[in-house]
């Protein structure tokens, strides 16, 4: 595909260290990266690793550290220039080939053994870059080779947020003894039209929640992610105003699958899982799923800068033990910025129904 | 002077409301405002009142309460027409005429006693919106009017900030034990180019502040606001390394001056002040300068929505007991965007000299 503007603007927002900071130091992120390359160490040492988006260069450090023959660190953001600089201070040229350009356009003369990215965006699929990841996969990957992270899960679930809702909202009805309600409507609106990336816990969330979406990372097409529609349907667990939707997602480091059964692979800590890998054609089950480490965002887990990315309504639903609340939440990307989301939320609940429409920009 | 596509867009800024709230909730600048109100009550009871750039009106009807006779709230923002709800809704429509527009374009047909304003923005004239207050004066105020506030200081001193130092830059010597030091120069270039407002304690500064700017409201005109330069000294007081300098402001609501000597008006809260206000030419020192209410946002003060302004230099300078630092600073509006402002710092210290260019936008 073309490289269009909102690309080039995407590219450039990279080139900020700032961003790459947060990341950084974003520990869940950063360790359960690291634990996962050593604990898939024997999948990587001695082979061809390809680093989709690496930024500072962080993981293809990691890699060639944990033994990989090459590391090819692609990113098409400037930051690519520091990164080959990291990696001339660390003597790591002759293993570490930074590519300065997009994964569409680079070239590299072999099939790779192990691709790792950390694509995932706010609510997963923001930022569209694992479109990245499937081409390089589909450039590049040899049969039967590793993808760190293998697989992604976004999940949703009503949350109920007084606290949240009077500081923004109910805040307007008594500002210094003057009544200002006449804010409310424009309050809502301007607290609740897009999306918010704010962190809750797991007491701001009703009942268990539905998965909007299971990716896996070795067969899914950058057709699926241009829309993403589920239908799902929550019971409250307890009495509580429903005040809006929270996403948050986890990725999975497992092996390659294995076809037909659970692999019997020791469990130590390397290598486990890289035994006979076969055609992701075939997969069936994943390798191993009982000790595959997991970067959870999920609202019971440690923060993470991705934090939970709440859908609020403009107003709350008064909701009774046990009652129903049903609909269908479509993720598409804008037309207008392939890197922004539609976000189509339909919900009823006691009778009514309302549609909400946001964009994430 | 013409409306701009900037000032449109200054104006748009404030239409959304959540800039309002985070004014709003922003006690010692809302309190400060309400108490300053109160303690000129006799000054504003059966008066007539703009206040200049009313946002939600909160001013106005603060204003209002305090018996004025009008209040004229005006605001460029769509904000005002809000504004014009909230006070349609506590039945004020009589005393709160809410003028959507410039203060330059609106009309009012009468003198007027008081102008009210929170005009202040960070480093006190960011944003230029004094000069629509300056505006308001010399289109409407009557001789001998009051206005609140009545002055304004911008302080500066030099600062110590070890932890903000090393969080930002040193950080990139040590990550997850990779030597990324080939990212300090882009490091000092993300984290200091810009101004940055962040909240220091007085436990940052280094010795006591120099008067970049003082403004009397009374007297300032446009054409002094258009370049602001300085020439300071410092000799720390303390040895540590010198980070850069750190910017605040605070405000006085002062009655009218009095000529020649000082008031000895007594020190109620209410009405001291506004005994024989005379003409703005003539002043010569503040009215009951001892209970004159201040809103500060200095670091040794309760913290503000305003916080401090930092302007970091790219690498600290190790400052001995008693050692220099001298040089100048030029705030200047943005050729690019008046509501911008261009900030040439010089500085000289221990032999060496340095000049820092910045831009606040």
């Amino acid at each position: 595909p073309p490289c269009t503007d909102f690309d080039m603007a995407y590219f450039h927002s990279y080139s900020h260290l700032g961003i790459h900071e947060e990341m950084i130091k974003d520990r869940v992120r950063t360790e359960t990266y690291r634990a996962a390359i050593l604990q898939h160490q024997s999948s990587i040492e001695g082979k061809v690793v390809v680093d989709v988006g690496c930024g500072t260069g962080i993981l293809s450090i990691f890699c060639a550290h944990a033994g990989a023959k090459r590391v090819y660190a692609v990113d098409a953001s400037d930051i690519a220039v520091q990164a080959n600089e990291v990696v001339k201070a660390n003597n790591l040229s002759d293993t570490v080939i930074v590519l300065h350009g997009r994964v569409e356009d680079v070239e590299i003369d072999e099939e790779v053994d192990v691709i790792i990215s950390e694509w995932m965006g706010y609510m997963l699929l923001y930022e569209s870059m694992l479109g990245s990841v499937i081409t390089a996969r589909d450039r590049w990957l040899k049969p039967g080779g590793l993808i760190l992270p293998s697989n992604a899960t976004l999940y949703m679930a009503p949350v109920t947020h007084p606290d949240r809702y009077g500081e923004s909202i109910d805040f307007w009805r008594n500002v210094y003894g003057i009544d200002m309600s006449a804010m409310l409507q424009l309050a809502k609106q301007c607290a609740f039209e897009e999306p918010c990336v704010e962190t809750i816990t797991g007491e701001n969330v009703l009942t268990w929640p539905h998965v909007v979406k299971h990716v896996d990372c070795y067969t899914i097409t950058i057709q699926e992610l241009e829309s993403v529609t589920t239908r799902y349907k929550f019971k409250s667990m307890m009495r509580a105003p429903l005040h809006g939707f929270a996403f948050w997602f986890d990725v999975e480091f497992s092996g390659p699958a294995i076809y037909p059964t659970n692999s019997d692979a020791p469990s130590s800590l390397s290598g486990s899982s890289s035994n006979s890998p076969i055609d992701g054609s075939q997969r069936k089950k994943r390798a191993n799923p009982n000790e595959a480490l997991v970067l959870s965002t999920a609202p019971e887990d440690p923060p993470t800068h991705w934090q939970q990315t709440l859908v609020y309504f403009y107003d709350p639903i008064e909701m009774e033990q046990d009652q129903l609340i049903e609909g269908s939440v479509t993720l598409s990307q804008s037309k207008e910025n392939s890197r922004f989301m539609n976000i189509h939320l339909e919900y009823a609940s006691g009778g009514r129904s309302f549609v909400k429409e946001s964009v994430m920009r």
